[in-house]
C-alpha cells in the first residue's frame, strides 16, 4: 500500500502514520515529493487489518498495490485450476456447455429439454427450482419438487445439473440434487451464502454481480475458497450500464482479464448477458473465441408457453443445435475442443 | 401493458398474441400504424403473470404502462406512510437523525458516541453487529455482543437502535435488541430476508441497492410489505457510477421521485453518499433541502481508531453538533422541523 | 409514439392531447385501460415536429413505437451497405484490418509500420495527425505534417489512410490526404463537424461515443447521412462503466445489435476498447467472432519510445503477424474471409 | 507519479524505467516490496511528457499522485475566483440565477420570459440560438436571429444574455450578444472549441460532460485557462447512469468536490439534471444547500407550445417566483443570499 499526504500535511502528521504502520509490524518508507510525501507499506499488509489509515490526520488518501484477494489469484497458484464434474472438466482444453431453460416447469419440460440438448452435446442440464425474481408476484420456482424433477432429467440423459441456491439454509437441500451450486448476480454479495457453499462438498458457479467491479467479484470468490471449497467457477453474465437496448452489456474483457489475475475458470452466459434471443449465437461464439472456460445457455422447447419472462432469451432446440456445430471449429481455432 | 410487433408480423402472429391475452380474461385493443401494429392489453395484468409475452412470433417487445408495485405506490395509498418508533415519527414533518460508528467496537466507544450525538439531537443510534465486508478478511462485526453493547447505550441514553440484518436466520435474534432493522445495499435483493422481516413486526430501513433502479428499490420494498410489515423506509445510500472521486454518488433525485411514486418515507445516508468525511455536511444539508425525511450518519469520536475503514467518512462529534445546528434553518425551510 | 395519460388527466386534458395531434395531420388512437388512458399516434411522427408533448396538461410519458434514425435503419434499406475503397470492401464477406500507431511521429516511424502492417495483411495504415487529448500538456500531434507523412507510408505500401479530423473547417484539409475519415469518441456529439463530413466525398468511421447509446450513436450517423453522405462505418471502441480495471468495457453486443437496426457495417477496435495489450488479441478475436465488419488495432514497433501513453495498448508488430493468422479460421467459422 | 512494477519485473527492467525517468531531470525512489517494486518519480511530472511508461517491460501500472490540471486547482490559486458580469458577481456571497427557455422562439416570446424571470429575480436570460440536438431532424434554433431576440430581450430588461456556443467559428458572433458563452455537455470535449473560447474576452460556463470525470470536467477547463481565459465557470447538469426514471442523474457531491480541488466557481442546472418539471425545485433547494454558485433553470410561460421537448421540464413562470422566496432562506442557512 502507498500513502498520499495532503500538501498541508505536518511532519508530526507524517510521524503519526508512520507510528501507526510500525506498531503492527511493517516497514515504512518515505519519499518526499515537491507537493506531497508519499510513505509505502512494507510487509504483509493483512496485518494493518483494518487500520482506517485514510482517516488519520494529514493523510490525503491510500493506493493498494496488491490485490487484495489471495487464495483467487495467479500469484497463490499459477496452473490454472481445473474442475472435474463426473466426466467433464472445467478449464482444461474442453469447453463445456451447460443448457437449459430458465425454470424448471415439470418433469415432462425438463426432460424433453434435457433430451435435446445432450443430443446437440451439452455436458450439464440447467433449470432454476428456486428463483430470485425482481418482484413478489413473479413465478419463484417450484423448489424442491423442481429439483427431483431434475434428478429424473439426468436419470434419463446422464447430463450433470447446474441449479441455482439462494440462501444459506438451503445449501444442503439443493446440494443433494446438485452436481454444481448456481449463485446468482443478486446473490455475488450474500456473503453468508458464500460462506455455506464454502464448506459444501461441490462446484460452485459464482455470477458476477450486475455492477461488481471484477475486484469485488474475486473477492467474493475468495469468501468461498477461504471455507475449504477449491472449485469455485466464475460467470459472467452482463454487468449494468446506461445502454438500454439489451437487457444487460455482456463484458467479454472480463474473460482474458480472469485469466491473467486469477487460476479459477471462467464461463459466459450470454442468455443473460444479451437478454435477447437473435443476438445469442453471435455472443456465444465471441465467448469462445475470447477464451471462455464454458458455455451456460438457455435453452427451451416452447419458449412461447414457458413461465417467466426469460422465454425471450431462450434459443429454441434446432438453433441450439446448429450453435453447437458452428462453435467447434471457433474452439480449435483458440486451442480448445467442443 | 402495450405490445409493438415486428414490422413483419403476419396476421396470424398478431391473432396468436391476441388469443393468448383473452385467454386470461383480459382485452387487447389493436392500433394499426404505418409500420408497426400495436396491442393494448386492458385489465389487472397481474393476470397476464409470466406469460413471456416477448417471446412471441412477431413480438417486437412490450411496454409497462402502470408500475409493478402495487403496495408501496401512491395510487394505493395516497397519503404518506408515518412511521412511529419510540417518541419519533418517521415520514411526519420532523426530520429525524439516526449518528452513530459503522460498527460496534465496545461498550465504551458506543455508549460515549450515543451520549454524543443525543446531546446534539439524534434520535436513533447506529452501530454494525453483523457487517458485510467486500472480502473475508475484513472485521465482520461482534455479533451478539454488539447487539448487547448497543442495548447498553440505549439504556444510558433512551436512544433507539438501528442496526443491520445480514440473513434470515438472524432476524429474531437482531429484532430482540434492534427498534428498526436496517437492510444493507448488498442484500436489497436477497429475497428470503426481505420477506424474513415482512414478516417481523419491527420498522425496516431498506437500503438502496448501489445499482439498483428506483423501480426495483420498490420492488424490493413490495415484497416486504406483501408480507404483512408496512413499516419500510428507503434509504438513499448512494449509486455506482463512473465517477471515482467519491466512493459512491449520491441520487439525491431519488428523495422527490419516490415522494411522487410512493407513500413510503424516505432517508438519506450522505456518509455512504460521499465516502469522504469533507463532503457530508454539505450533502446532509442538500439532503434535507431536498425533502429527506431523515438522516443516516456516520459519527466516531475517535475514527483515527475505528475498526474498519470507514472512519475516512464518519463525523466528529463536534462537526455532527455544528451541523446539527446548521440543518434547523434550512428544514424549517423546506416546511419541515429537526 | 405512445402517449400514456396520468390516472388523474381529465377528459379535457385527453381531448387538447388528441386535437393537437390531429392538427397536424396525424391520427389519435384511445385505448381506455383501468388507470391511464393510451393515445396511440397513427401516421408519420415527423409530423409532430418538436411538439412537446410531454409537457402538456394529464400527460405521463411518450414512448416511441418507431426507431427515430431512418436513414441508417434495416427498414429503409435492408441489404447491407458495403462501402469500397481503393481496393477494400468494408461490409462485405472480407473483414478488412486497420492498423497503426495512436500518433504520427515521423516519417520513418509511420513508413517503418506500415510495411509491417502491410506484410502481415492490413489493408489500411491508422495514426493520428490531429489528436483529441483530454488535457491542454499533452501531445496534440503534428497536424499536416503528420498528414503528409501517412502520404508517404501510403506511397510506399499502397495502404488506404485512415486519420482523424477533429473540427470542421480542417475536412477540406484532412480529406486531401485520407481515404477514410475517423470522427473520434469524444466528437460523435459534434453535429458540425457530423454535417460537414456528411458533405465531403470519403466513407466516414464514427466512432461511438463512450458514453452513447446505440440509438443515439445510429443518430450521428443520421446526421452524416442526412448531408448525402451514404458511407457511414460506425466503429464500436468501449463504453465507460463502472470497472476499472480496463480503460473501457467493450461492448460486443453492439455488433449483432447494430446489424439487426442498420444496414450499416460495424467496425471494432479493441486496442481502445481494453486499453491493456495483452487482453487485446483476445478481444480482437472475439470481436471477428460477433460478426465485425472489420478491425482497428494499434500497432508500434517501439511502444515504449512512442509519444502518447496509448503505447500500453499497442501491439508489437510480431504479435499483430501472430494475430493476423489466428484469426483466419475464427472468421471462415462465421462465414467470413480476412 | 508512482510506478509498479510487475511481480516478475527484472532488475534490467526496473533500471531501464529509472534511466528513462532520470534522462529527463526527474529522481526515482525505490522501494521494494515483498511483491512489488515501486519507483516513485520525484519532481515536475509534465518533464515525463508522454513518455509512455505504462508500456515499458516490467510496468504493471502506474498511478498519479498530483492531480493534471493545474491553473484550474486549489494549489495554483487558493482564493475562491469570482467573476464580474455587468453587476452580477458569480463565486462570492450571491448566488445568481439564470432563468429561460430551452430554445429562443421568437421576440415576444423571450421578451415575455425576461421579464417574467427578471420580476422574480433572475441575473441573466438564457435561451438557445444554436441548439445541439441528438438527430438531424429536430429544431436546431434559429441562429443569429435568435441572438438578436436575446437582444431585445436585453435591451428590455437589462438582464444579461447566456447563451450557447457550438462550433469554434461562431465564437465571435455568438459573442457579439452574449454576455457569458454556454458549452453544452455534448461540447465538453470540443477541444478547439474550448480553445476558440479560450481566446475570447467573455466568461464561459462549462457543463460537465454526461460522463466526464471530475478530473476530464477540470483538464476541459485548463484548455480555457490554459489559453488565457481566467473566467471560467463550472456547471453540473446530470451525469448518465443506469437509472432510467429520471432523464439524467444530478450529481451534487460535485459541488463540494469542485469547491475542494478548484478556485473556479460551480453552478447547478436541476432542469437538465432531472428532466422532470416536477422534481426541479426540490432539487433547485439541494443545490443552493450543497453550496452551489449559481443557478440554471429552464422557464417558459407557455412550455405546451415551445418549440423542443424540453418544455416537459420548464418550470411556469409562477412556480419560478415562488421557487425565488423558497431559496432565500437556505442561501442564508449556509451563508449566502440570493
Amino acid at each position: 500500500m502507498v500513502i498520499v499526504t495532503k500538501t498541508d500535511a505536518t511532519q508530526a502528521d507524517i510521524d503519526a502514520v508512520v507510528k501507526r504502520i510500525e506498531s503492527v509490524g511493517l516497514k515504512a518508507q518515505i519519499s518526499t515529493g515537491e507537493r506531497h510525501t508519499v510513505i509505502g507499506v512494507i510487509g504483509d499488509k493483512t496485518l494493518l487489518g483494518d487500520i482506517p489509515i485514510e482517516s488519520m490526520s494529514g493523510v490525503d488518501r491510500t493506493m493498494p498495490i496488491t490485490a487484495p484477494f489471495k487464495l483467487a489469484s495467479r500469484e497463490f497458484k499459477d496452473e490454472p485450476t481445473v474442475i472435474a464434474v463426473n466426466d467433464t472438466k472445467i478449464g482444461g482444453r474442453q469447453v463445456p456447455v451447460i443448457a437449459g431453460p430458465c425454470a424448471v416447469e415439470s418433469t415432462e419440460q425438463i426432460v424433453t429439454i434435457a433430451r435435446l440438448v445432450q443430443k446437440s452435446g451439452a455436458s450439464f442440464i440447467r433449470g432454476g427450482a428456486f428463483k430470485p425474481r425482481t418482484g413478489p408476484y413473479s413465478f419463484q420456482g417450484y423448489g424442491e419438487d423442481a429439483l427431483k424433477m431434475l434428478q429424473d432429467a439426468k436419470d434419463e440423459t446422464g447430463l450433470g445439473i447446474v441449479t441455482e441456491v439462494m440462501t444459506p439454509h438451503e445449501v444442503e437441500l439443493v446440494g443433494e440434487y446438485t452436481d454444481m451450486f448456481q449463485l446468482g448476480t443478486r446473490n455475488m454479495t450474500n456473503f453468508y451464502l458464500l460462506r455455506e457453499v464454502g464448506r459444501a462438498q461441490k462446484p460452485v458457479i459464482l455470477k458476477r454481480g450486475m455492477s461488481a467491479t471484477i475486484e469485488e467479484w474475486l473477492l467474493a470468490a475468495e469468501y468461498i475458497l477461504a471455507e475449504g471449497n477449491p472449485d469455485v467457477i466464475l460467470c459472467e453474465r452482463g454487468i449494468r450500464t446506461f445502454e438500454t437496448h439489451t437487457r444487460n452489456t455482456l463484458d467479454l474483457n472480463a474473460v482474458p482479464v480472469i485469466h491473467e489475475l486469477s487460476h479459477l475458470p471462467i464461463v459466459v452466459d450470454p442468455s443473460h448477458g444479451t437478454g435477447i434471443r437473435s443476438l445469442v449465437c453471435d455472443m456465444t461464439k465471441a465467448s469462445v473465441a475470447a477464451g471462455a472456460d464454458g458455455i451456460l445457455l438457455e435453452v427451451h422447447h416452447d419458449p412461447d408457453h414457458s413461465m417467466t419472462g426469460d422465454g425471450a432469451q431462450s434459443l429454441f432446440p434446432d438453433q441450439f443445435e446448429a450453435l453447437m456445430q458452428e462453435l467447434k471449429p471457433i474452439a480449435i481455432a483458440v486451442g480448445r475442443e467442443m
